[in-house]
This record gives C-alpha cells, structure tokens and sequence, in this order.
C-alpha cells in the first residue's frame, strides 16, 4: 500500500492506496495558513496517523509516500523549485518527508500527479496522450505523452496556468506576472470577479450571499449561475472563454487524445465546460478531431492522491 | 544511403545522406505552382535523377526515402491529413512515392524533420526535450520528447503556425481562421505587412524595390531592416513580438530544454532573433531558465532532409 499526499493551496488531501489503485481510505485537513513547510509537514504526520489509526494498517504495509506538490519540481531529486501559490522557492521537500516517516518519498507536481491518476483508473484509461487540467485555486496541467509524464525542464511542463491570456490585464498573478491563465480561468479569478462586481454595485444575488456569509466561493458563483443570476453567468463565461482559447492552443503543441477537467472547478459543470468547449472549437486549428476529447475527469479530488500511488509503484518496481 | 525530400509551399529540397547524417549531394526546385501531387511527385523523381546522375552513385544504395510535408501526417500509414499550404486533403503520399521509386517511403512533418535533424547534427545535439520552430512561408514546429518526435493525434502536433495569437484579426489564414502566428510571424506575414506598408503610402525604401522588381520578398524587408528602414524594422518587430508571445506560451506547455529557430525567415538574424528573445523573456512563466533557451538552427536549410534520413534510419535499423 502506498500513503499520498496532494497539496493544495486551500487543502491537503491524503489517501491510503493499494496496488490497484482502489482507495482504502482518506481524508483531508486546510492547508496551514502560514504555508510553511514545517507546518506543512506536520500536516501530512497528522494525517498518515489518522489514516493509518482509522484502518488499523501497520505502518510497515507502506511501501512508500507520494507527495503532489502545486509546482514546479525535480522529481528526481526530490525539489521544489518554485510553488507560487505556496511562496517556496527550492525547497527539498523529498528530505522534509524522510525523515518524518522514515519511508522512501517520491514528489510530482500535483497536476501531474492528478494526471498519472486520471490516466490509471480514470477518464483517460487506455490513452496515452493526454492532458489532465487541474483547475482550483490555481490551473496546472499534467502532460502526459506515450504513457509517461513529461516534466519538462526544470519541472516546468504543464505550467499552463502562467499561460498569458490577457497581455493587457493589470491584474497580478501570485506568480508576479500579469495575463496570467489562472487569473481568469481559476476559482481564486471567480471569486474575484464575483466579489468586483459586487464591489461595482453589478444588480446579482452574489451581492447577498457575501452579506449573508462575510465571504465569497467559486462554488457560490457557479450556484448562482445556476440559479439564473446573468452576473455569476458572465464571471463563468469569461473564466471558459480564456480556458478554451488557452487550450486550443495547447492543443497545436501536443495535440493530446483527449483533454481532462478536473480539480475542485470542474465541479461548476455544463454551465463551465459547456461554454470551454465552445470556445475550443471555435479557436482549435484541426477540424478531425474527437468531440469527446474535452472530458471530465472522473475521479474528482482523489486523482491526485491516486496517481501519487502508481508514482510511488512506479518507481518501487 | 538515403534520399531525402523536403517540401515546402515555395521550395522543395532534395538530398542524398549517407548512415553518419553527411550530405552528400543536394538541390532544390521550386515547388510546382499547381501544387498538384502528380506533379510534385514528378518533382521529386527529377530531383532523384539529378542527384543519381550526378553523384553517379547507383540506386540500388538507397536505402529508403524520407519526404517532409509542410501538414499533419500520420507517419505510420504515409498520410497527409491536411497541408494548408499546398491544399491537399487525406492524400496517401507514401503510395504515390512507393510507386514512383520502388523504395520504402518514410514521411513526416516537415518540422518534425528539422527537429530530427537539429537534434542528430545541429543545434541540438546532446539535448532530448527540444522544439524545433520552422519560420518559412509558413510556421511549424518539431516537438522532441526524451529524444522522440511527438507526434500528437492527427500528427498535429507542434502545428503552432496555428496557434492563435491575435484573435481579432481579420486576415484569414491559410487555415480558413484568424488570428494564427502563421499570419504573423512567417515570411508571407512580412511581405505582406511590407506591401500593405507601401499601398498605404507610408515611408519606406520598400515602394521602391516594388516599383523595381515588381514583388517583395522576405529578404528585402529584412536587408531594408538593416539598412535602418524604420517600417522594414516595425515590420520585424511585430513578427518577433508574436513569435516570443506564442513561444513563452508553448514553454508553459512542454518545457524544452532549447527552442531552436530555423527556415528561411532565421537568416534574419539578430534583428528579427534579438526582440523574439525579449519578448519570449518578458512573457516566459519560469525565470530560471538558460539564458540559451532560444538559438538559431545551425543546419540552416539543411535540417529538414537530415532528418528525413534520420526517420528512416530508424525505421530501417
């Protein structure tokens, strides 16, 4: 069995995994508000010794940890070079890990990881060639070509949400730059439109929740879209025009069997994908291909803590 | 040894390659104006003769031949699915050349061919995560994954003349849409730029090599460049800029060790090469990236049949 852990800048998700893929169990905690790694560390101690307490697994049927981290990484050698959204810079996380549990540790970039998951036991079973979006706080890609990751120099394949969409945005990305994909198509650009236009006294039903709750989600947006509310519609229609338009480019470079949605947005469904798709036909350069090829992913959240286990078995055998 | 074809919208090159990647004996036609498939394959058969005749070398040595075709190909059956640039449509090209020269026909994209090349004896020697951009009278790319050529579905990776860069632009493409970085950022985007410059009555030495030669050619606008054409050097610049925009862009993607540029329009040199690199650094995501990341193809034209033989090389082995 394999323990995972799937950083997020909002949660941390960690899952005990077996040889096949089946989830024997998980849970999750929000990330630390300092996102500091020793913080972050104790976080994932405190978790394994949920999970391992919850099913009463001993400790030496771990055969290794997988960790996703939301950034760019030296897989091998087990570094962060750069996670934005959790402001590190080179960290060894690979060493953090080991010596806090004392079992080998193998690190991927966390959509990556989600991607590896999706292509095992998922949306992308049977392919190799393929994309998994992670869309959440912030939007990465795994990029996956005949059947392997590619991680690209120094980690940095599949960074696509610093894909520049709107070179004329004024809008900082936690990256520093601005134009970024990820703010405009994230949740974090939701909920910042949301509350803008809240701001800009925009006639919306967001406008009460934000009164009622002192505070604004992605998925209060999407439920608002859903529930007729035409300002929470734009905010989602804007956030699927740059991801279609960013994806159709995407496409001209590695022209994947299928692209995959997933991560805590992809939950906003029709009223997202519909539009991306819309907006992906219209900018993609070939006309043959699959109408299937922008798909869900079909694990939802547990991708990552999937793929992070085929990573460790991967490297175990 | 191996006879290599390389087809472009204005030039076809043809050469005779021996196992260690040596030209031995090349030439060139420029592409029939029909752009017929008889017809070109005519093209190469008289290539062929030439070459044979004048290297005196039997055909019974030739080993195979390679074509690269300016379009996405499916390598494996010898089909070109759709080539912009010369308006074919599923035209099976390994069976009209098996037919023609009794040989094993190999085919791949003419940028793929180059990065191939470039990665066997040019710029990229020693690398194994490269892209290979073409800048010619259209603009394509070589994606070279741990060493391979990645084809993608439909063949249609690395199609990033495509990639759209200018979404509300109103000049069609060869493609039937709008906005591509073909329309840009190759040498038919400066002659046009250079011609709607002269029609539009703006100040500029290139009224005067119209009126001279009755056309305008890439080169001209370049020389005119450096000759501190002012328009001439706008011309470049509005090229480099969407050159560096798409490539920072695709780095999101794919993450290459080094961006190489070839075709035609790299003899530009640094005038067209120094604001790509700018611009390509003013919108790249990661800032550890080697300062040699973008460098010029040093195979020049030679590239592509190169690489031809490479393919089917490795095919034959």
């Amino acid at each position: 069995m394999y323990l995972s852990f799937d950083l997020g800048g909002t949660n941390i998700k960690a899952g005990l995994i077996d040889d096949m893929g089946n989830i024997i169990k998980k849970c999750s905690l929000p990330t630390a508000k300092s996102k500091a790694v020793e913080d972050i560390v104790r976080q994932f101690a405190l978790l394994s010794n949920t999970i391992l307490k919850e099913t009463k697994i001993h400790k030496k049927y771990i055969k290794g940890i997988g960790a996703g981290i939301p950034g760019n990484v030296d897989s091998e050698k087990g570094i962060v070079f750069k996670a934005p959204n959790l402001g590190w810079v080179n960290v060894n996380i690979k060493e953090w890990l080991e010596r806090t549990f004392d079992q080998p540790v193998f690190i991927a970039n966390d959509a990556n990881a989600a991607a590896l998951g999706e292509m095992w036991k998922g949306a992308g079973k049977g392919l190799d060639n393929l994309i998994c979006v992670t869309l959440g706080t912030g939007v990465g890609a795994g990029v996956i070509v005949d059947g392997r990751v590619h991680n690209g120099s120094y980690g940095a394949a599949g960074e696509i949400g610093h894909f520049k969409v709107r070179v004329k945005s004024t809008r900082k990305c936690n990256c520093g730059q601005f134009g970024c994909l990820e703010t405009e198509g994230s949740a974090s650009a939701l909920v910042y439109y949301g509350i803008k236009a809240v701001d800009d006294g925009e006639k919306t039903s967001l406008a009460e929740i934000i009164k009622d709750k002192g505070e604004l989600t992605a998925e209060d947006i999407t439920q608002a879209a859903y529930n007729g509310d035409e300002v929470a519609t734009k905010i989602l229609e804007n956030a699927a025009y740059y991801l279609g338009f960013a994806l159709a480019n995407i496409y001209t470079v590695v022209a994947p069997q299928r692209i995959i949605i997933g991560g805590g947005l992809s939950n906003a469904g029709e009223m997202l994908l519909n539009p991306i798709k819309n907006w992906f036909n219209k900018f993609v350069y070939i006309d043959i291909i699959d109408s299937e090829i922008i798909s869900v992913a079909s694990l939802g959240n547990d991708a990552g803590i999937v793929g992070l286990a085929k990573l460790v078995a991967e490297h175990k055998c």
